[in-house]
């Protein structure tokens, strides 16, 4: 059924996101439709998806739509047109305040919006007035109206801005016979595609978070402007709530935690390139140790590769044509070397210093090999972008048979590790065929299928990214959410079919002739450089024993305890434990307030009872009293704990 | 008293090594001295050290001497005499056999001697041919003998051979009015400074070991030459004790070895950087493991630092001036960085980041950060000499008081190693302050003596290295010997006053004034990678159960005995133990064979009697049968051999 055959003069069709379709009068707005189904709906409304393009709310509907749909902040699109006017009403805010101000751009951002001014530096108390007016603006629920001008007509109106004049000369260069549209509320005008929420009364809940300084389009040679960037919400809940998350996230920074606990530092000759402290070092050597213990369970094999290779190994892989901006490039012995940006080409190569049968595979390779990547130094920041790291990475080589096991091995690898042992939610997300892919379709189709018949068989649940999947093979990516709810993309499964073909990588078949294996990249805690940071935010610093650096801390009561105490200390080192002392002459307090800000796990008080029967006051870094234990059953406590990773 | 009152008209004093003092009469031989102490010396003597210089046994002697000695192959400069002998023995050979041959030079190398000769090539029997005719010439007993000539004679003599001409016109040049010196023994003369042996009769025992091409001065654009290479011994056994060395040193080659039993390879693409195979990165691992075990025990803490840094760190370290053709320069964000070769300034970085007290002191910091180092490609070899390793290194800060016991303690982690775990003798050096020294010469004086305190404490012997310590400071170096008797320096303690001084890092002593701490640069293995290529020489590839990547192998007798096995490989495994299985479908003597071939420690054998005790039949790589025992007490006891290394 032709949807044209079921239009009436004045009517048109429109069919909403559960399929219903539905007849409205010829010219019927956006808004209209909204309070027809929900007054709520109407409230919250601000904005309309028709077949695929985002519009404002009062756009006459004039032909049938097959794919309609009300926005509102729930939606991405919505949010967006939100953010948008937001900023809109920042820009209104700021030109009532300070009538000199010339405005540039003001777009949205991942968290909320900003707006680029031509002012002198504003200060901090000019934000709480802009933001009370910004207020007051939304309170005089201002229509928000598109109005559509020639090239000439705009100009006159922005005559006084030279940015804009800048800005409209460019697009009359681009469609010089196109007109342009712009937005208007109360007073205030601006340069616009829009679309835009119906009334400024819909900006309810708005914050105004940080002033820093920016460029006319980014040249640091242009003018610097002052950017004002905001967040807004629509009520006042969910905007205190994000508050509280970024005061939350803040108080996390792993930045501010790894210094607080002497964890790991930076350095400027050293850009992106953590130095761990040996509490730091700890962390990471028990994450490895961890993984080893993991990959000796699960058949993998470890290697240790150089770091550093000839170009023409880059060539083979093609990371030389599609990476060598990413690669920190060397002259030895008068040829091209680079420093490995990841470890595939590593292990092709040592696949590759015997014959392989099919009873070799899979052959699965990993190594921790420090990578480096050369990160733009702007983007650098903390341990989550780093230009050295190292990856719990390894390569699986395997039939086309063996596939599906390993997938459903990764699968429950992938689980192991985040739902059992950290204790993080997590989600799935498979990529199949883009459409520029290589290898044979068939081969596709059975790669997918197999990702597809290992995760039912796991009964996990997964979102499908159609046509996402690299140009090498379709993948997995694992996303966590840590204890703020935020979401991290770490594990990897890809499989690849191209590598082991430009490697010219063989095994002999049961057949008795050449095949090509495939070859599966994966990682499941990805960069631990990353991962350490996201740990160090998710626990707060208060690590789970395991892999806390400084598990149990020993404070004596008087000097004459000291002898015990080193016993226990001895004792609890020999049995593996973390374990220091803090003998100084400082009150009691004070050195238990110590261990606990150092995030200690125990804290261990020796006193004449302990030592007359050989025990331990026990308490914790959140001071938890677990009161006297037996210093036997205390240590068992503990090495249970450990192996448990609790 | 001076030696001169004691000289009457026709006599001259001559002291021997013990101090002794005889006189001669004037005009008196080497040979007759030697023939005066003992016939047995008269028959070894290949020279003789006159006031340092070494002179021909037949040299009339016309002064007191305050230092003589009669030269044997037992000296280091006697066996140099020897050696030189044996070239012009070989030269002479070869003019013989070959009369067209044109000599160049012939001197002695560290292992025996070489002669450059201008021929087309010679092939292998020519090699057996020469060495007859040498043997030949040798029993002829031809006396040799030292001649004097002007330029015009030599070169009259020399008249056919223009490499001798070249060299005359070179010595004119550079020495006018000289006179040159030849050799003759029979008919052969050579342009030689000499000394050399008496006789021909002396060089008894010679073997010719090698043929090679080499460049006439070692420039590949002159002709290319044939170098013969050879060594000699004053009698037979000595040279077959040596040629039985040089074939086990063969057998033992870490190259080969590190090939069969695939614990390392190669690979152009990478020179220099050793690939460790999984059995080589379980010696890596476990050497690791083990020094990070004795670092918790010693106070150590571990750190991971960043690979690559601005030229500005090397430049306060004084690395760029002096080790800038050593190390990988690279361009990043317009500034040139360089991957590091060593760890001293990430450590000195580390030490700054916070204010120390002497409280805080000693810190010991390790790190097995990777290292490269540019050596020059042609110089590449296995794992002796790479551009890629990670050292057991560490750096110990500490003031001055603390410097002693630090060194006596690193004495007894030095001993601990070397002695008790790998069972390896080994020599002391003690380096003292150059003239080139930097630093307050009372602060010299203070650290060789605790050096030398130190290892008195510890009743080592050692040998003083007058002058030959680093300009920032004495050392102590340490060479041990593997199971071939061959030295290799691998443990260093360097005591360093500058590098603290150039990084101005600072203590608060207890004065509550700034001080600067000594740094200890240390390491006991040194560089991993030689320290393996070291290991897999000095055991023949046959490991210590602690270290051996493949500890157990279980074989069954029949398919039926598959699930007793997988018990056994199962329980192991939890123990730790690394253990592999073999059920191929071959003959149970053959795959005994492949897992001796293949060094595994102990090979289980599992059958009916096997299954129904719970136990295990044992053998080891090298076939001693150690019977059926319970499963459960083998397992123990190999628990407490790993627990006990040996």
């Amino acid at each position: 059924m032709n949807s044209k055959d079921n239009m009436s003069d004045n009517q048109i069709n429109i069919k909403f996101p559960d399929g219903a379709m539905k007849q409205y009068p010829l010219g019927t707005t956006g808004m209209q439709i909204a309070s027809d189904i929900s007054e709520g709906l109407a409230r919250n409304a601000v904005g309309i998806l028709v077949d695929g393009k985002t519009l404002d709310l009062t756009v006459k509907l004039t032909k049938n739509i097959e794919d309609f749909k009300i926005l509102t902040f729930k939606d991405q699109e919505g949010q967006e047109i939100f953010r948008h006017s937001s900023a809109h009403l920042l820009a209104q805010a700021v030109t009532r305040l300070f009538p000199e101000a010339k405005l540039t751009i003001g777009p949205v951002v991942e968290e909320g919006f900003y707006y680029d001014i031509d002012h002198p530096p504003f200060k901090e108390e000019d934000l709480t007035k802009i933001e009370t007016e910004m207020k007051k603006i939304a309170k005089e629920k201002l229509p928000v109206t598109r109005h559509e001008a020639t090239y000439t007509e705009a100009k006159k109106i922005f005559k006084d801005n030279k940015y804009k004049i800048e800005l409209l000369e460019e697009f009359e260069k681009e469609n010089p016979n196109e007109k342009v549209s712009y937005y208007q509320q109360g007073e205030f005008k601006d340069l616009c595609r829009g679309p835009h929420v119906p009334n400024t009364g819909v900006l309810k809940a708005i914050k105004l978070t940080k002033l820093a300084g920016a460029y006319w389009r980014a040249n640091a040679k242009n003018k610097q402007l002052q950017r004002i960037y905001g967040i807004s919400y629509p009520d006042k809940k969910e905007l205190n709530q994000y508050l509280a998350l970024i005061e939350e996230a803040k108080k996390r920074d792993h930045r501010k935690i790894g210094k607080d606990l002497e964890l790991y530092t930076f350095h400027e000759y050293s850009p992106g390139s953590p130095f761990f402290f040996p509490k730091g070092t700890e962390i990471y050597l028990q994450l490895m140790n961890f993984v080893r213990e993991e990959y000796k369970k699960r058949g993998y094999e470890e290697v240790i590769t150089p770091l550093l290779y000839d170009k023409e190994l880059w060539e083979t892989s093609g990371h030389w044509d599609h990476y060598k901006d990413d690669m920190f490039v060397i002259k030895v012995d008068d040829r091209e070397f680079s420093m490995k940006p990841m470890n595939c080409p590593s292990h092709a190569l040592m696949y590759k210093t015997k014959t392989r049968s099919y009873k070799d595979l899979p052959w699965r390779v990993a190594d921790f090999a420090p990578l480096h990547r050369n990160e733009l130094k702007g983007v650098l920041g903390g341990l989550t972008r780093v230009r050295k790291f190292s990856q719990d990475d390894a390569h699986i080589f395997c039939t086309e048979e063996q596939m599906q096991q390993e997938i459903f091995d990764l699968l429950d690898f992938v689980h192991y590790i985040y739902a059992d042992i950290f204790k993080m939610e997590y989600e799935i997300g498979l990529s199949t065929r883009p459409e520029k892919a290589m290898g044979e379709p068939e081969l596709w189709v059975k790669a997918e299928d197999a990702l597809k018949i290992a995760l039912n068989k796991k009964n996990m649940i997964y979102k499908i990214n159609e046509g996402d999947g690299a140009f090498y093979g379709p993948k997995i990516d694992i996303e966590i959410k840590d204890a703020l709810g935020r979401k991290w993309q770490l594990a990897t499964i890809q499989l690849d079919f191209q590598m082991p073909l430009r490697f010219k990588a063989t095994y002999e078949g049961e057949d008795g002739t050449k095949h090509t294996p495939i070859m599966i990249h994966r990682a499941i805690l990805g960069s631990l450089e990353r991962f350490i940071g996201i740990l160090v935010e998710h626990y707060a610093g208060k690590f789970p024993l395991w892999i806390s650096p400084e598990q149990v801390r020993v404070l004596i009561i008087a000097d004459r305890h000291q002898i015990f105490a080193d016993r226990v200390v001895e004792e609890l080192k020999e049995a593996g434990i973390r374990v220091t002392k803090d003998y100084k002459a400082e009150t009691l307090n004070k050195k238990i307030r110590n261990a606990q800000l150092d995030q200690v796990n125990y804290i261990l008080v020796i006193g004449d009872k302990e030592e007359e029967q050989e025990s331990v006051n026990v308490r914790t870094r959140d001071n938890e009293i677990h009161g006297t234990k037996k210093l036997e059953d205390f240590k068992k406590q503990l090495i249970k704990e450990i192996k448990d990773k609790k």
